[in-house]
């Protein structure tokens, strides 16, 4: 058997105490999987007198971060200190020059570093490993880089946080609105008494960026991403959509069309009954679209201490098997630089709310718009009729560009009986 | 960039012309993702002259599968010939003996012959990779080797043959009985004309067989795998489960009971909302019970030329990167021998149908074989009463060892009210 693996942890957190857990618990198996043992050379956290439930006596401990990263007798530096910037960073920066193998569960980071990163890496030849940072324990960037690695990537669709489709699923199912659901999961733990990385996309869209860096090889970049979070989704539109048999999910998106891709995050409609359509509650589940293997789902817990660990230990183990590719699927200095389809050029179909006074004419106001926009109606619903009162018009349309929508809904927030901004969702028919 | 990786194909039907075609349109994105070309270097086939959509001249036609395993410029044997005897087991012993990475989609061999085999390939420092084995394109195999490496496995429960769950599927939309079905099936090319190894589930009991061996660390073990097909399964039964909200899967089940192993290959009933109640038509789908990563479940084509060369190019380009780990996650003389827990032992709920004549007493009589059996009931429907007619009496029971239902079963079929063999069918609540 090969000498042990000598990991230094970084960041004592759920995750990183979960970690301790899977190496102390299972360290015959995992030796016999790996070929050689699996040990905790040195570890680094905020209050080493904390109890965290799991021995950590046998341990050496360090007073900063970067010393893992100049310790002789660590291989690989797990961060678990989270941030994009400051001692993240420089930890995972520090290791790499070290000639260190990193892995890593922050998707903020390599959202926003990781083509630098992935060069640094690979110049020093060592492993920068990141399948915690997306979709918690699903093998989902294993799966795109080893599994499908014989497929053109067509799509990859992300329901990627938790917290959202947490609130989504209790929005449907009890009726109730945003803010109180929110308040809720706040109350729960469900969601961060500061929610806005989750249900502001931010989160999601970072593990986006790696997806879709990963399946089109392209650099990540998060900067010129369009990010729609849930804030804006009401219980109104949630229960229109059951009755067209649409659920909400917001979804990661990252598609090639006609050989231009684009990448967005955003709440969309997807049939209840269609494999996301069923993804509810905490889960994530990622679906891949790929030449060869057709549409594959892959579905699990998206967080939590031990799914996250566990796709820690899936890169520890990777790294103890001795197996480092390319960070993104292709060298990183192959990687292609960003370059996005318009999202005004992308075309789908819409479902649109219009809050209105119920007078006459205003139907005519509002279809002579789509008209001119050149957008036709699937389907349509009114529940009602209270002259003179606000009533919502809600209408499932056929195909269209993105930016003919827009265009549409400025006219339409003109027209004096309609009374608030358009609501518009896009239906993706996976 | 290394020197090419040169693979040696046998067999060229529509797995084989599959993985042909990637080879050559994804040439450039396989070379930068594998960090060296992937060349064919050599085919072998019944029908050389037969036209198969692609252009195979360019290659080597050697006139025995067993050629590739002798020449010099092959690094990479691809089994697609099939069947666990013959040419195929000939090929790949022949290939791993001379030193060289095998690749195949076969199921029946290693299901038979899988422990000698990985015996051999560590022998001699190769792979033995089989990724197209089970459940086509969906990356099970590596998900559970590697990226569930650091979990101890607790189950795992697959949907694992396409044509079953086409015809289950389409018995419960239609209502139709199941012969109609198969009929109907094979008229589509959806069933085999010969279909024992689809409906007896032997094909899913193969594939079954490495997912258990690769989920506990056994050797695998085939012949004492107790396999019940779906050719036992009416009409009658799929209505009765949508009533109590299930549908009836054929399903492999390997999972750990108190510190035992049992595996099964039957149809059961799951519920209608459940990850693997979902799974429809002809895909596959593979649950996964991990200590840490608690629930995953992984969904895609099971079968077809696309998905299956997906998988199978996954395997190539594992090894054109360097890739070769444990057969079955661990070495395989490590590997325990089979020792299963006896099916009689493991306890669940169970559906039970009776035909019985609709007359006093009946139930009365049922009532006591179940209490002397310690069986309690948990619900029960039986639909119109026609005194001194036929009528089907339906329980779902609590949980109850599957001795104790074989057991009351037996006593109740030798009731004379009771008018054919009782049909029970276990209950996994996903």
């Amino acid at each position: 058997m090969s000498k042990p693996l000598r990991l230094g942890l970084a960041g004592l957190g759920t995750v990183g105490t979960g970690l301790v857990k899977i190496v102390q618990e299972h360290a015959d198996v995992l030796a016999a999987r790996a070929g050689r043992m699996i040990e905790i050379a040195a570890v680094c956290a905020r209050d080493p007198s904390k109890n965290r439930g799991v021995d950590l006596s046998g341990y050496d401990w360090v007073d900063a971060p970067l010393e893992l990263a100049r310790r002789e007798d660590v291989d690989v530096v797990v961060e678990m200190i989270g941030g994009s910037e400051g001692a993240a960073r420089d930890l995972v920066t520090a290791a790499l020059e070290a000639g260190k193998h990193v892995v890593t569960a922050n998707k903020a980071l390599l959202a926003h570093h990781g083509y630098e990163l992935a060069l640094l890496a690979e110049r020093h030849g060592v492993g920068l490993c990141y399948e915690a940072a997306v979709a918690g324990g699903i093998p989902i960037i294993k799966s795109l880089r080893e599994g499908f690695a014989g497929n053109r990537i067509d799509g990859v669709y992300g329901i990627l946080n938790g917290t959202c489709n947490y609130m989504l699923t209790a929005m449907r199912e009890t009726g109730r609105d945003f803010d109180v659901i929110l308040k809720e999961a706040q109350d729960l733990g469900y969601a961060e008494v500061d929610p806005t990385f989750d249900i502001d996309g931010i989160d999601a869209a970072h593990k986006l960026c790696l997806l879709s860096a990963l399946a089109f090889g392209t650099q990540p970049d998060f900067d010129s991403l369009e990010i729609t979070g849930i804030r804006g989704i009401t219980a109104t539109d949630i229960k229109f959509a059951g009755e067209f048999g649409y659920r909400i999910k917001l979804l990661g998106i990252a598609r090639r069309i006609d050989g231009q891709v684009m990448q967005v995050m955003e709440p969309c409609m997807v049939p209840e009954d269609s494999a996301l359509g069923g993804v509810e509650d905490a889960y994530n589940a990622v679906y891949v679209d790929g030449d060869s293997v057709e549409t594959a789902l892959l579905t699990g817990k998206g967080a939590g201490a031990g799914p996250t660990a566990s796709a820690v230990m899936s890169d520890i183990m990777d790294l103890a098997r001795g197996t480092v590719l390319p960070v993104f699927g292709i060298p990183a200095d192959k990687l292609a630089p960003p370059c996005w389809m318009s999202l005004n050029d992308v075309v789908g179909g819409y479902y649109l709310r219009l809050d209105v006074l119920d007078q006459p004419g205003v139907l005519a106001d509002v279809s002579a718009i789509l008209r001119d926009e050149r957008i036709s109606i699937e389907s349509m619903v009114q529940h009602g009729r209270n002259p003179g009162q606000p009533v919502s018009i809600v209408m499932i349309l056929h195909d269209t560009a993105h930016a003919a929508i827009v265009g549409a809904c400025q006219k339409m927030e003109s027209l004096p009986a309609v009374l608030a901004k358009p609501c518009f969702i896009p239906i993706e028919e996976l």
